[in-house]
């Protein structure tokens, strides 16, 4: 079984590309360049795809400055110390406009390119800062799209959206990730990492994934800047 | 009114973004520069954008070479003198993988940022070479995703996929661009062009673009290689 997963160097999508490859999967990465402020992902998906066996590595360029619209691809502050009421309330300034439809397309394109049967996702409900494109209701809506939009579905062919990830409590995909041996030490999370790569250990991303490591029972091996919670 | 125009600096794109305007729309014209054989299209999308007064121009570099699986994209041969029965049997080697998927998204993300209402898209079903994402059962699918994966749509607002040219022939869609003042002389729809920039007048948009030229009783304006049916 060939699959694509969406893999951006963060926690998640580690995980999730772990599931493909527990799932039988002869797994092809996809990496999108996009111009986000924490472009150290990138580099730590290189380096993530080599460690977890990857059966092929495709790093695309696109630079989602040129629309931006997000704290992540233009010039507007990332949110930081938010308590998790404030964090829940509303879509926050770091949504990309329509990044996961961006991003399924591409991988739609390389799982139809390759034959693959399925694209894997790091989407979740849970601890998604609600972001819309993260719900099971998108998800399902693009499969349809795909499954109408392509070669492969119109000659009956299914290209399935898998988000193994999407009810599970950060802590949860955590301990996945543990026993499938994911290397944490190279994810990267943090929106607004300083220049050498430290996690800020402040921006919601960062909050969720200590909240996550403490309820998993696990010590984060990221560095974070010395003032941090995690610190 | 602001919409997004996909526009390829193609025929049916460029009267799209004709009706566009005409429904009273600030019109944005996207353009991605994707790699494609025919990269003389997006020097005709710039041009093309001035001359119909375009509210705004966003070229995207996206290089679906890298993904390859078309012969727009990748080091196939492009099919030649297709009598129009070939032409309509089946999904042709130029059909590149998910590629109206990812440019939706992409203008969605435009759309989004922008505040713009509608996607108008040059998409057609009758004359449209069997690409299965030109369906309007596709178009449908999209918007639902569209509505469903956005801070927009989540907020009760809707973007919606114009295919203003959806059901009509060639010759129908040549008469409503006439009609609406396109300048024919700029658009650019040979796949495979010469290199100073001549139409082929054999591949199967070449082919279909002659006939609707003749269909609508009207002179097609681009310059062909002598030895062509249009020469």
């Amino acid at each position: 079984m060939k699959a694509v997963v969406l893999a951006s160097g963060g926690l998640d999508s580690s995980v999730a590309a772990a599931v493909a490859r527990r799932d039988g999967g002869l797994v092809h990465w996809l990496t999108i360049s996009y111009g986000q402020r924490h472009a150290v992902e990138v580099a730590r998906a290189k380096r993530l795809a080599v460690a977890m066996g990857a059966a092929g590595h495709l790093v695309l360029d696109l630079d989602l400055r040129r629309i931006g619209g997000s704290a992540l691809t233009a010039d507007l502050p990332v949110p930081k110390d938010r308590a998790p009421a404030d964090r829940a309330a509303g879509i926050p300034v770091t949504y990309v406009p329509a990044r996961n439809t961006i991003f399924l397309a591409l991988a739609l394109a390389y799982a139809e390119t390759l034959g693959a049967e399925a694209i894997y996702i790091g989407a979740n409900v849970v601890d998604y800062s609600g972001y819309p494109d993260c719900r099971p209701e998108f998800l399902r809506a693009f499969e349809e799209a795909a499954r109408l939009g392509t070669r492969a579905g119109a000659a009956g062919a299914r290209i399935e959206v898998r988000a193994p990830l999407l009810r599970l409590a950060k802590a949860e995909i955590i301990a996945l990730g543990a026993s499938l041996g994911v290397p944490f030490e190279l994810t990267h999370s943090c929106y607004e990492p300083t220049a050498d790569g430290a996690a800020c250990g402040r921006c919601d991303s960062c909050l969720i994934r200590l909240e996550g490591f403490r309820g998993a029972g696990l010590t984060d091996p990221v560095r974070y800047v010395a003032t941090a919670a995690g610190g």
